[in-house]
């Protein structure tokens, strides 16, 4: 029997006790023993739960237990995670976790620790919840150059663009209704803003290109400037506006980027609605793979914890070889980066073409009078925004997400 | 330095010695050593040819040499592909193999010599070439009961149904053209009579709920009877018709069907189009996920073959621990099965409920006079074919892929 413990009793901790006893018969059979849950650590006590009699408010109690070699953390943040998970994995015991945050600020510090003590860090619920996307990148697409990747890796902001798309809401309303069914959280900076999805491409990416990659260069702009008329041009030329997360490999280097893009039915991230999440990989050798799933929710995330702590099981004694370099990656600017943009401006399309050179698509909505929207012929971000300076009248613009050859 | 032979140098074998020569220093780096073909095995000569120089005609030449420690088999069908495994099985050389025919005849007696051997036999790419949903299988959803397994698992068909769909073209048209194009072979019945479909849900299916499920026992339809009428009143349904290979867990056991079907917007399979593969494996904790990709190509499947080849490299002496029973699983039949169908039939509406009960959906086409397609309530499939067997002038009938509750 293995036993483990789970540190953080929230959604996915309990998530993950939940998991384990529901679906004990498969997880022993697949592991050739039972795992069994013996601790759980949280500040809160749970009166009538089943990990009541296994609760301890008392790190030591499960870094001091011998018995116990996998840790589950599911608390979140920084502190005391991180200098939890340090001294569990110093003290000989794999940890499992779901913490983007951490993993993205202290990843390969921690990934250094776990294999100097022969043990493993394991991360696969940090990104994408219930999809299996790291371990994709760590054991199956091994014979690739990966060459981008590009996910709708946040459901929050998935859901409020869906429903401003589908059911015509402003984005505070959309917001606001996306709160009440607690798909957002009541401080939703982290997920509007941009800033989870970044962690996690910062992430993904490093798994993909093999050295690390820090969440704070990659440019990361939100969702909150998105309005609905934005959204209804998008739909007349027949696109969505989703927040993407994406990377490319490019001749010189690799940049990273968050932001809302306009992506269309040549996109297969077009048809990703509400809480669910997709990640598209594009290899050298394989071209085009997509994984898709829930990005959150309690079972979905605990889905993924379980199957690491089962990895851990498996492999006890060893550190599973995967590639996350300590090496650091400078990220090329995003403003050397070519492709076509959507613009929104006052006026027609003498002065479109007059501040953006040849334009196309040009579409007037109506209810929107005096202006008009484009997309822009492929230049570098740069050369656009010296157009943005210069033009007079933009009301918005949004990044075309297509490769100069499909524009 | 880990030497591989390759058995077959066809479109999959040639791949495979591409991938390892483009990719080296990707591979090296997640390898932590350089991967090299030391020889190819082929009946045919290449002059000129990179592998030119390390071909051999003989089969001994890589059974004894002590330093090639995997090999690639992608000879495909079942001689002399099955002794050569097994003897190099038993020599301690493990084996990796897209050869979907192989596995799904053999694959359990080779898995346990692979085992007894401490080698492993792995054949990522025997079910949908490129998309990594073997290894999905056995690591990552090892915490789920599994329900369901749903895929688009032929590229051939798929090609097909995609063209008379989007091209308005008969059968016979699409089928000729996918030869022309190299999707389709000149003996195209093992794709078009599903039968390739049914041994890759065969072996999903076995991986996915732990017993070996035999190819032979899975009630297998293929795509020769789809008409362009068919198609039409699937679109009229805003549905479309694909060869969907899939399994499902109910209360008493395990079903499989192999079968052209009419599925609609609630199936995230009715977007694959072309020859893209995908599948759908919803678990009882993670729910819905979804893994999409090239199903053949060259490169793709090499891809495929080539991260088992590294897997193999990384766990030298060691067998991967996966579930895959010897224990054989007998399938309920598909006859107890409720859900929804799909008719078409000569009259009007007064003969369908007649001969079906309460129907929905009732659709005429303009151009098929005289007669209607409508959708049936939902019943077990045994009681619908005996009103299929009562009924008069039923042209064709789908099977209407949607579980009761969301019928």
């Amino acid at each position: 029997m293995a036993q483990i413990a789970i540190m953080g009793y929230g959604t996915v901790g309990a998530g993950v006790f939940k998991t384990l006893t529901m679906n004990e018969e498969a997880i022993t059979r697949r592991v050739g023993e039972k795992v069994s849950v013996k601790r759980v650590l949280d500040l809160r006590d749970f009166p009538g739960d089943p990990a009541e009699n296994i609760l301890t408010h008392n790190f030591e109690d499960i870094l001091n237990d011998p018995e116990i070699s996998v840790v589950v953390e599911t608390m979140g943040g920084l502190k005391p995670s991180y200098p939890f998970t340090k001294q569990l994995l110093e003290a000989g015991k794999s940890v499992c976790t779901s913490n983007k945050e951490l993993v993205a600020e202290h990843g390969v510090e921690l990934r250094e620790i776990a294999k100097a003590h022969s043990v493993n860090y394991l991360f696969e619920a940090s990104c994408g919840g219930g999809i299996p996307i790291i371990r994709v990148l760590n054991t199956s697409l091994t014979a690739e150059e990966i060459e981008e990747v590009t996910g709708i890796l946040n459901g929050t902001t998935n859901y409020i663009l869906t429903s401003m798309a589908e059911e015509e809401k402003e984005f505070d309303v959309a917001l606001k209704e996306a709160q009440q069914k607690g798909y957002a959280e009541l401080h939703p900076e982290a997920d509007v803003e941009g800033w989870d999805a970044c962690r996690k491409i910062a992430i993904l990416s490093s798994l993909a290109y093999g050295k690390h990659i820090g969440w704070n260069g990659v440019p990361t702009e939100g969702i909150t400037k998105v309005d609905r008329t934005d959204i209804d041009y998008a739909k007349a030329l027949g696109c969505r506006i989703k927040l993407l997360a994406t990377s490319r490999r490019e001749e010189n280097g690799i940049w990273a980027l968050v932001a809302p893009m306009m992506i269309g039915k040549e996109n297969p991230l077009t048809a990703v609605d509400g809480v669910m999440n997709a990640v598209m990989v594009k290899g050298n050798a394989v071209g085009t793979t997509m994984y898709y799933g829930s990005g959150a929710g309690s079972l979905p995330t605990a889905s993924a914890v379980c199957g690491d702590v089962i990895d851990c099981v498996k492999s006890a004694g060893t550190t599973i070889r995967t590639e996350y370099s300590t090496e650091n990656l400078t990220l090329l600017p995003v403003d050397e980066v070519p492709r076509p943009f959507f613009v929104r401006m006052k006026g027609g399309e003498k002065e479109a073409e007059a501040a953006f050179g040849p334009v196309s698509h040009v579409t007037k909505l109506p209810g929107a009078e005096g202006e008009i929207g484009f997309i822009t012929g492929v230049m570098p971000e740069k050369e656009f925004k010296k157009c943005l300076t210069a033009a007079e009248g933009v009301i918005s613009w949004y990044r075309r997400g297509k490769k100069e050859e499909e524009a």
